[in-house]
């Protein structure tokens, strides 16, 4: 953590994904977690794809992160190239809501996982923090900053009851 | 056609996938085309796929075919290596009857196409029908073949109308 | 190539459709692939639709491709009548957003394929692609042109990265 | 009613259907209204699916019933080619259960419809009894027909009432 | 269709489908046949669906077609008190696109079949060329109009295909 | 309680369904609380069940259970002509797996609902819990009764991880 | 009722659901009914979920109501910590469209009920409704109340009948 | 690793899972991975699944694997109570082809991902895999054996085309 280098390696099928994926570095960001964002496209640029994978752990990144829509086959052909955990973003859009991603994310093979998680709004901030979880396993700090975390929404939760709260009472409605 | 190499190369994601693809070869078989067999998979053997698809059109290959299920990745990573047709066999099978395998292999990005046959039993024949389509395009033999398909066909569901009006009149039923 | 004679028959169901089949014909135009582009529905006139792929071959026309939303039944009744090979763009929109045309365009019967291309903006220019590479089996000029299509993609791909990688560093996010 | 002439004409795709199909021939000989079946295929034998609707009304048929799975374009051709009403019976199967027929059927254009009935076991029942309604708009012996299908499948509910109370008295649930 | 009475009923679950509605309203008389529109709930005034279809035929209609939206019984309730045809509009709309309705119109059990027609735009207008291809088996008039409703359609793609041509020549495309 | 008559009004589309609405009928039994059952169509019999859900609360029923398939309107025919809670089981099964019966259950208008309870073998059993439920709210024999159908399930959990534990042993795995 | 209590207990999982809940709030204060609206969430404050359902019995609520989307764990966790009858609201949105709050409120395992309602905008308000209909089993005065209702969504379909012939007669369609 | 305590924590829903959990558990046991397996249920024993998440890190357990079906809420109540990463294994079966607990394990709200895996027959092995890619992050023997069980997926591959190759030879198809 106190080097300069990258831990989570980010890759997204477009520069068109940056606005989603930004969400995902800046959450890495809270926890002080470093990483490197690559546009890289699974059937454009597949040497690229494989050379990045392959060489990641080499290079020090722990966790990939990967981010696409429709054939959604990015992670899948990261993961194919790496043992590192690969989390994957299905990124919705597109004719079929996102239904082609999430099961073109999801659906590997016997041997070969990809992590996805939620298909929508919250999975560029999900797939962070589950990046952040597996580093915490052999980080203290980050151990600490997830707890941190965890207080921190509880906290979200309850001032959002208070808000109702007031608003019911506004209204004389309790 | 008279030489003895392959024109189809034909590229599964499991040898379980073989009962199906079997009749692609086989149907390809009764027009006289040539083809090879492998399988590769995109996730396990994801070098080997890269230089299959690369070296295809050098070897003399002039139309992929590719069958896998789930996250049916296949056919996206050798249309990414090459620039001859890729047909896609979406392999139902699986806990979503294969619809993933129907996406992953579809809805690919613009500008590399894997053109997607029946999801079903009728795939792995249509793939092979989609095959020679192509080759006889610059092919008149082929061409007089796959009119001949076409009587057959037609011969087929005439004999399949003479059953029911038997059946039909054995039972007085008009 | 060299003559005025279309190569690639365009039929969509209504000329709605227009604004989306343009990028097929954009897209072949790219290529220098002479097309030509019909209205023609396959319910309403059912005989121009017949006529239209019956005769298909004799003016020279290689490669079909059709495009319908609905209940599309365009590319499988052009099918029907010829043995040139036959490409579907299952147009979205509607009430299901697309999945009507995707299945009525793949699930063909055993014995004549419709080559789907992707549900969605990709599909108009995908349908153009696979008949591009389709045609330049035999064809050493188109073949030329396609390698550098996928060098051009390359070349995006790598422009898009470099848009983040600076977007990075003007934030200090690296 | 008095003369031998069908007056419902039932398509099927394909000789596989006929023991789907038979109950819809059944069900119209249970009401006395003389049908004729077919195998005629909207893609193997387009050219005598055209004839047959073309040529239906003037031959008598006042209702054509077409039968089709996959990509079942049979309705819809058929639709295309006569002013008679057309009952669509999606046939379930294949890798999607019928939901590629229930909407290739259904889905028509406007100015087109197939009147499209019950996916699944009620289906070539329902299209008989779609059928028969039709025919007794002009037709009073078949209206009284109707009416007493009604009381016997009002009958036919009571005696299941009867069944489970006889059922829940012998297990002293009552 | 000298006298005044209506042939076709036309009834909605709710007053919000009248825009909908409306344009089956239009679509009949444009061919001259007089129909009664109705706003009754199957759910909210289930007596009055009961009456209405039970007392329909008396009344001199020949056809009812049921417009409702999301758990659509409207269709299946009328169907359950008249030997009537009765076709099914599903309305689109609501959280699941219409999806709903389609099944709940559609999936009718045996012996009370609902002709359901297109779920989308086209639907409205489908019923109503339905519900005249019915009335049109006992009335030669509405037969003249109908084929002249076939005419108008192929007119129209014409003039649309006509519209495209125009188009390529001014980019001078062709 | 004391009473022998009916608390809970079970009603069924079809006798078929019996062996699924027995489930229903044992778990009231469980919790010694009387039911009746019927098979009554919601489109066979409509006026049966129109007059069944008018008079149950005056019968003294207090719930109202309905199963059925398909287009299953069964549920809101009921809870269109009683203010008594209705609790619908959609009958899994048929072409489309009973997403249609789901949704036929569960979308109802606004102020009418259907207390729709799981899809597949744990909805018979759902809907007599909810309906004792119901029931408790102003019995307290019947709150301590669920109070133990709690301990009770826990307990079997509790079983089944002993169950593993021992396999583990066995296998000498933990 | 004459106590100041609330009976009725409803949760979310966000305040961002407030504005759909609130209709589930206002409905029950038409009908005299008074609630009580807590921001819980089942994932972020776990503890809070637990306790609460726990407790809420003895507080005096005898109907909980849950409204959350996406994997919508909200009303099965309360329903896992008391034996009130619980009603689940499936919120719409999110890349699903709800299909997911919608499966994840309903599957409940055997013997832990969630009685849904409507996905969609009808949903908050049928929460509401039938949480009456439970509480009037044991209240005359709320019988005479959803008796009430009844009749006003009559007569609000009358309305809505009356709007359609004014305007049907405005523009001389009958 | 050299310790005799477990470092995966594998909780399934209901015994009858513990066919499909044993691929899990073997899997990790290839590796060397000691592993706990518990049945524990979200809904029926809401207490244990909080107390077993909240005490697993403390207990040493670094990853939590959770296996469940239908509103498969087990993965989300686990990962409400701890900041280890939570795997979740969507069990196929039941009435929607585990539609439902897939969606019901992915679709978590933004701060707490659970990291899904294959739906089908391959999910409990990838979950497996994946575990062990986390504890490989700072265990370098188990980064060994990750990479051997690349390499022997690969030989796996290589032999069934061995397997094709002899058939076709044998059939002398190539």
């Amino acid at each position: 953590m106190a080097s300069n280098k990258p831990e989570v390696g980010i890759v997204m099928g477009s520069d068109s994904d940056w606005s989603i994926v930004k969400k995902t570095v800046e959450t890495l960001n809270d926890f002080g977690v470093i990483s490197e964002s690559r546009v890289i496209s699974a059937h454009r640029t597949p040497e690229i794809a494989s050379e990045y994978a392959a060489t990641a752990a080499k290079r020090g990144i722990k966790v990939i992160i990967a981010a696409a829509g429709g054939a959604a086959h990015l992670g899948g052909v990261l993961a194919g190239h790496t043992i590192l955990p690969v989390i994957g973003i299905p990124i919705k859009g597109g004719a079929l809501n996102g239904m082609d991603s999430l099961l073109a994310t999801l659906q590997m093979p016997s041997g070969i996982p990809v992590a996805t998680v939620t298909l929508g709004s919250a999975g560029p901030v999900n797939a962070a923090i589950l990046a952040v979880q597996m580093l915490a396993l052999s980080n203290p700090v980050l151990r600490k900053k997830m707890l941190a975390h965890k207080r921190n929404m509880k906290k979200k939760v309850e001032k959002g009851n208070k808000r109702i709260q007031d608003d019911l009472i506004k209204n004389n409605n309790k």
